[in-house]
C-alpha cells in the first residue's frame, strides 16, 4: 500500500542521579542525552509542488517500558507543504519548545539540557497545551525567504471564555549563523494569561559551535518575572567525538532566592551515524541548598 | 521476516462545534469526516485457497494525541479465510455497526453521520461488547453467493449466567444495488437483553448514490422503542469533488418528546486517491431545545 | 531510512475456562498457547563484529484489544553485541523467566504452562522488577563457549537503601541436550530479599523431546519454602502435528496443604511455519478444592 516510515530513538544510560537536597540514586534512565520515542510518518506527493504528510510520535520511558499517558503526546498531526510554506493541524511541538531546544547543545536531553528549566516556566492551559506541545493546534510555517523563516501557531483552548494559546516565531540562518526569536501567550483561565519570549542564537566557528539564549516569562496578576539564560558549546574533538558544555540559569525576580543554576559537560562518541555512546555530568544548584551532581554513561541508537 | 502492512488514516479539522443547548466552541477535532487510526495487518497464504490473517487497529484522537483507553479497541483479531468463507476470532467491529455505517454517505464520520444516533441505542454488555465492537467474539462470514453474503457473530459475556451477544447479518449486492439486514440480541444482565435490527439499502444512479436505512431497538422490561431512519446521498459533482447529504432521526416511542434529528451537508474534495479536503455543516436538533449547527473544514490523509 | 523489523504473534482461542473452586466460563482468550504481542526491532552493523540493536515489544490481550498498562512492559531495550557477548540496557525479560519458560514444552502459554506457578513465587520489588521482567536493568550474556553461555543481570531498585535485583544464569547445550541453572536475589525492602533458583534440562530423543525443571523460592524472615517441579514432553506425531504434555507442581513447605498441581495435554498442528491450530486441556488442582479442567481450541499466527 503506502510508504510509511517507521523511525525513532532509544537512549538508555546508567548513572548516579541526584536532585538538589536529595540523596544520589543509582538508576537506569531513558532519554538522558536524547529522548526515546517511536514514530510513524508518511508523505504523499500531490503534484504541483504540494505534499501531504502525517506524523505520529510516542515517547518511551525505555528504562521501564512506560509510554506517556497520552500515547501520541509527542506528535499527532497532518499537514500540507508547498511553495506557500507548511500548514499543520493537530498536536505538535510548540514553537517555544522548538526554539528552546534548538539553541542548546544538549537539545532535548532530559538530564543535561538547562533549557528544561525554561520549558517549565508558566502554568499551562490544561485543556489545550502543555509546556512542550500545542494540542488542538494550527501551525503555519513560511518558506525560507533569504534565510528567514516565520511561523505562527494557535492552540484552541476548547473552553468557552478562555482564549487559546498563540505563538510567533522567527528564525534566521546565514552560513554559520542561526538566530531565533519566539513569543507566546497562553491563556490559563478567562482572565489570566502567561507570556514568555526567548531570543537565541548559535554560531559555528568550525572548531566549536557556540549557543546562547535568553528568555523571560510572566503570568498576569503575578509580580514574578522568570528570567532564563543559557550559554553553551559543542566542539568536535576527534572525527567521531564531540564535547558538549552548557551553563544555564533560571531566576525568579519576584521570589527571594529563587534561582536554579545548571552546568553540564558531556562527551558523545558517534560509533556510526545512528549509534553513539556518551558520558556526562550535570551539576544543578538551587539557591539555598547544596548543589547536586548527576553522572550518566549511556548508549543511544536512532532508527 | 514477514510482510506486515502498516496503514491508517489521519483526519483533522477546525471548526465551530456545538451541541444542542450548549454554546458553540472553536475546536480542532479528529475524525470529523473519517475516523483517525493506525493499523497493522498481515496475510499468509496457506495453500489450497486458505489464508490466515491478523489485524490490529488503534483509534487516535489526533487533535490531542490521545489513544483510546483500550489501545486496540478498534480491532484485534486473527482469522482464516477460504472457499468456506471467513472466520474471525477476537475483538472486531460488530455486524450491527458495519451495516449501520455502510449505508450512510458519511459512514463513520464523528460529526456528520446520523448513524451515530442509532449506534448508541441500547446499553451494552460491559464485559464483552460495546456499541461498535464485539469483544471476545467469533464471527463467520459466508462467501459471496450470487451477490448474497451472510454473517453470524457471537460475543461471549464471560460472565456465568449472562448470555453473550449474538448478531445475524445479510448483505445483498447486484450492480448498482446494495441492501443489508442485521439483527442483534445483546444480553445486558442475566434477565435483560437488548435487541436491535436495521434494514438498509443503497442505489448508485450514477449521477448520485442514494442511501436509506431504518432500524429499531428495544430493551427487555422497558416500554421504550427506539426508532431510527436515515436517508442520504453522495453525488460526484466534479472529477474530484463529491457532495454528501444526509438526514436522520432517532425517536423514542416510550419517552415523550425524545426525538433527535440530524441534517448534514458536506463537500469532499479528493486531492489524490489518499488525501482530501472537506467542508461541512451538521444541524442537530433535540426536541425541546434549539437546534445546533456545527461547521468544520478539514483535511484527511489515508496511509 | 533504517530497517525496522515489525513482528509479533496473535493467539486466540475459544474454550471452557475454569479456576479451581469456581465455575467454568465460556471465553474467548488471548495467548492460550503463545503470548500475543507486537514488536519493533532493528540491528545496525557497526563494523568489527560489533552490532547495535533495539527492541520494543508490547503484549496484547487480543480477545478484548487491551494493551498492558505499561505499554512496552514486554521489552524496551538497547544493546550492543560482539565477540565479547551481548550487553543490554533497559526493560527486559528476567533470566529466571527465560529459564523457567525455556524448559517447559508449553513455554509462555497462559493456560497450559505449569511454569506460571513458579513465575509468581516471591513478591517482587515494585520499583524495579516484576516476575517476568527486570526494569531499569543491565544484562550481560557471554558468547557461546563450547556450548556454555553465562549471563548476569542487575535491576536497579532506584530506591535508596533498597538493593536491586541480581540474577545469574548458566546454560549448556550439546547436541540433543540443553541444561540451565538460574539464581536470583530480589530485594523487596531494605531488609527483605527473596531468592529463587531453578535447575532445568531438556533432551531431544528424536521421537520426543523431554523437559524437566526443579526450583525453589524463599523470602527472608518467612519459614516458607516454595518448591516447584515440572516434567514434560513434546512429540512430533506427524509432519505437522506435535503432542505436548506437562505435569507440574508448586508446594509451599511452610504452609499446610499449600500445593497446586497442573497437568496439560495439547495437540498443536502447524498449518505453515507461522500459523497453527491447537486444542488442549489443562487440569489444575489446588489441595483442598476440586480440580478444574480448562479446554481450549485456538489459532496462532506469528508475523
Amino acid at each position: 500500500q503506502s510508504q510509511v516510515n517507521l523511525y525513532g530513538n532509544v537512549d538508555l544510560s546508567v548513572g548516579s542521579f541526584k536532585e538538589p537536597g536529595q540523596k544520589a540514586t543509582t538508576k537506569v534512565e531513558s532519554g538522558s542525552l536524547r529522548a526515546s520515542y517511536i514514530g510513524f510518518k508518511g508523505t504523499e506527493d500531490l503534484g504541483g509542488g504540494l505534499k501531504a504528510f502525517f506524523k505520529l510520535e510516542s515517547d518511551i520511558a525505555a528504562d521501564t517500558g512506560t509510554a506517556s499517558s497520552t500515547f501520541w503526546a509527542r506528535t499527532s498531526a497532518i499537514g500540507l507543504a508547498g511553495d506557500f510554506g507548511t500548514a499543520t493541524l493537530g498536536n505538535v511541538r510548540s514553537l517555544a519548545y522548538l526554539t528552546n531546544t534548538a539553541f542548546n547543545p544538549f537539545a532535548d536531553s532530559a538530564v543535561f539540557s538547562a533549557s528544561n528549566l525554561f520549558g517549565q516556566v508558566g502554568a499551562v492551559n490544561a485543556n489545550a497545551n502543555s509546556g512542550t506541545n500545542y494540542k488542538n493546534s494550527i501551525t503555519y510555517t513560511s518558506p525560507n525567504l533569504s534565510g528567514f523563516t516565520g511561523a505562527v501557531q494557535f492552540g484552541a483552548s476548547e473552553t468557552n471564555g478562555v482564549d487559546g494559546a498563540v505563538a510567533l516565531q522567527g528564525t534566521y540562518t546565514a552560513g554559520p549563523l542561526a538566530a531565533g526569536l519566539v513569543y507566546e501567550d497562553v491563556a490559563l483561565t478567562a482572565n489570566t494569561d502567561s507570556q514568555r519570549w526567548q531570543l537565541a542564537a548559535s554560531y559555528d566557528f568550525g572548531i566549536a559551535k557556540a549557543f546562547a539564549q535568553y528568555g523571560q516569562g510572566e503570568t498576569d496578576g503575578q509580580a514574578e518575572t522568570e528570567k532564563f539564560f543559557q550559554i553553551g558549546a559543542s566542539a568536535p574533538v576527534t572525527a567521531a567525538g564531540t564535547v558538549l558544555a552548557s551553563y544555564g540559569q533560571l531566576k525568579n525576580d519576584g521570589v527571594a532566592n529563587a534561582k536554579t543554576t545548571e552546568f553540564s559537560l558531556a562527551y558523545d562518541h558517534a560509533i556510526s551515524k545512528r549509534t553513539g555512546a556518551y558520558v556526562g555530568v550535570n551539576n544543578t544548584k538551587i539557591k539555598g541548598s547544596k548543589s547536586a551532581n548527576t553522572f550518566a554513561v549511556g548508549v543511544r541508537h536512532a532508527f
